[in-house]
């Protein structure tokens, strides 16, 4: 390799592309480490078709919450590779501000477990507050990532356009007050809490917060 | 980084790179997750050679399921690939049709597990017709991504080969009927449900549906 | 995106690297799933520092399972990362043998676990032998897998080496009778066998067997 | 593929890249089944919302094991990916200090379920200690890596920066002692072991530790 191929190499992987690498890395284990969530029933629902479908049945709160985790995990990936889009160099702040925001996203299947083991039980109240309650720190770590990279010196790219930045500033925004008002609703009653979880993933489903 | 280097980045990346890897990523976990749903036998069989040798016979449903969802999977995922391939940028519906089918490929592990646990007990029915009917529910979220990506703007390579997409279309419409047809099967017999899944993996793994 | 960098993009991508990507991806996640075998001990070992202490030493099954199979996936990555330094391009044979390469890799936790498992037990003959007959089978995979790369069309680097190619085909030929040979030595004695598994593995981090 | 283009390959994977790609992917997966240790409490704690709002109190030490780990892998992997940046070519040591770094990070989500597990129990003591241990051999690890990149033939970039080098070489002397003070700790009282350990993870969050 000569010189000059390992100066390009050295000056290039000052740029997020690694980063990205092992962000996208943790994004995609998280969202596949969703199923394991969903347990197959036990041999004593086994002895039957009809003892097994009702079983499958009574398992819809893993399926929601398969659902509700994989498109939000889904989605804030989308929204993690918008952001980098516009990230030209790499400072300490976006290392730190990132593994803060895996740190969330990796704790995922936790509440989404608890999620799909409380419901339908007296303790739902706290399953569902619980979930949202993840996604509101998650929210507040992508603003802080997002500091980070408009603040931090030299890390926007020198032509990003102002309408893009101002879109996901915008879009970031919301995150937690969002999640706040899920988790509030969760307060009044647990199923009010999950209608707003769902519509929440579905709203991110609208073409304009992927900005893609 | 100058001027340029930056634009070319910024534009390079509204290619399908990124997505890709996101999704090769799910693919690969999915696929190497199914190993989990094969379990050592409990101690008491481990007494003797002979205990041993039977407890691992009996677990031939866990290795047909571990076989069948790996193969099927792999060639999702030449599948995927050689999609990909004719995707020169990506539009949001070509975003959420892939995330719904990420969300179908992340789930194979629990119909697996599921297919594993039953066969060969009363419930195998239920089980079989949930194995295939999973796969009816990827095979429509594949046409859906291949429409997005024939429909959607400016998605398709400008210079990606007629036969190429046609090859594509025509396969891709066998799929949501071939898993039905075993799905079907399987209310007749549970055996015969199985035999057709056998087939459609085996069926797939001939040069003419990966293309490549 | 104009028709220049379309076609390059599309002549690409017909190169080896979202294979190898999608291979670095399962062998990764295999390597990584193996310490999911070791086990915690169960609460009543955890009255004492003592108790504990004795338990954690108890695991030496596991410690051994996890570092011989560790180093073996390793190095066969590693193998595999430089069978595909002289891939030009991928057939149809190529991604079908690595389909099965990589079925095998992927299944590396279950006899890791079965052999980490039985060993200490009356049954630790089975244990060992399937962990030895899973390299066999492994073995043979490399060697199909090299055979397609040798004799597909246009798969080889027309600039291949012929020493590179002719030290991997020795390589390879070794594979196979290696594990049959520790197999064998598990039909006479189980920790014979155990001990060949582990020269296999420290031949393997020689230097001549990666070709780096 | 024509002559040039075939031989620019082959040079070109003589560098790094594959052999971080799928280092990153060990580290990726390694700090997300990180959350697999964290189990949701078990049904009789599901009747009411005080009871669950206790049992989730009382995982506490699941949740410090997730953090302090996760934030050490993903300080490990920045350092990781520092180290890189500076190696030209890969050598045969390079390969196998990178697998026996891999091994020590694989293994962690082990010794991070053991301490959860152990603390505020009477064995608390082993689990810090075993904890601390394992960094102790990373930190070894990494040393070695780092010996091999700067001794091996041609591994180095020409051009690394000399200050960058020898700001490596300080960080990595470190790594070793630190983990051995928060193990002679915890010999004296497993609280003070935790937090030593938690000040380390804290120390690697300061920017001159990531170079970054």
């Amino acid at each position: 390799m000569d010189h000059a191929a390992a100066t390009t190499r050295t000056a290039g992987l000052r740029g997020p592309e690694r980063l990205e690498a092992f962000s996208d890395g943790v994004f995609a284990i998280a969202i596949t480490l969703l199923v394991l969530e969903i347990r197959v029933p036990s041999s004593e629902d086994l002895v039957s078709n009809q003892r097994l479908v009702s079983a499958l049945g009574s398992l819809w709160p893993s399926y929601l919450g398969y659902v509700v985790s994989f498109v939000t995990i889904g989605i804030m990936w989308a929204n993690h590779h918008n952001l980098f889009r516009l990230v030209a160099s790499v400072s300490h702040g976006v290392v730190v501000a990132n593994l803060l925001l895996l740190l969330g996203v990796g704790f995922v299947p936790f509440p989404t477990a608890l999620l799909a083991g409380t419901l339908a039980t007296p303790s739902q109240g706290v399953g569902v507050i619980f979930y949202s309650g993840t996604f509101v720190g998650i929210a507040f770590a992508f603003n802080l990532l997002w500091y980070q990279v408009r603040h931090g010196p030299e890390v926007l790219c020198s032509d990003a356009d102002s309408r893009a930045i101002d879109a996901i500033t915008r879009s970031y925004r919301l995150g937690p007050p969002g999640y706040l008002i899920a988790l509030l609703g969760a307060l009044i009653s647990p199923a009010l809490g999950v209608v707003l979880l769902i519509i929440l993933a579905g709203l991110y489903l609208l073409p304009s917060s992927t900005g893609a």
